[in-house]
């Protein structure tokens, strides 16, 4: 398992409806072969910052199993006009991962697999 | 809860060492009120770009609770001849979390909280 990490800089004023727009287009996301889940953040101190996050089996997954399919222009097509700029998009690894200090935490699911 | 995503980009030929000094440095993370979980992550396209991504209760529990706490000088002890650069380092907000497509998948935690 890998993790994108997508910086979206979006047009000033558009949070509300990029986000909207976003609803729409992880549904896109669920279709694709190896898509495990996604995490959509926004920066607190850059706040037409975005940062998508998605697990994917594969880098492969992601580069040829989505950017290289007719779901992707469908995606460019619901975001693209949002982007300030193109996103960055990386592809890292996972070396660590722990959840502790889950008194008061809203989960408990433990140890994750890396 | 909110997420701190650090970049840390390190000193070419470093990376050994550098992951276990991390190994050492987050067991500091775990005595900070507000600590939830991290990820510790590391670029699969630029080798010696790491992420560090940390929930925190808060912004605060992170730049009050750590920062300006005697672990930060621990902390930064450990780590802070690594650097290539100073990290740049970001707090955002979760507006969205889903795990689906869990078949084969290692873990089944179902919806995070938001």
């Amino acid at each position: 398992m890998i993790l994108e990490v997508a910086q979206i800089d979006i047009k000033a004023g558009s949070a509300s409806a990029f986000e909207t727009s976003m609803q729409q287009a992880v549904r896109l996301l669920r279709q694709v072969q190896g898509f495990r889940s996604y995490e959509l953040l926004r920066s607190i101190e850059v706040p037409d910052r975005y940062r998508l996050l998605v697990r994917w089996d594969s880098v492969e997954s992601h580069t040829s199993g989505f950017q290289k399919s007719a779901l992707f222009q469908q995606w460019r097509g619901l975001l693209g006009g949002y982007f300030e700029r193109t996103p960055s998009v990386e592809h890292m690894e996972f070396l660590a991962t722990e959840e502790t200090n889950l008194a008061g935490a809203d989960r408990r699911s433990g140890k994750h697999g890396t």
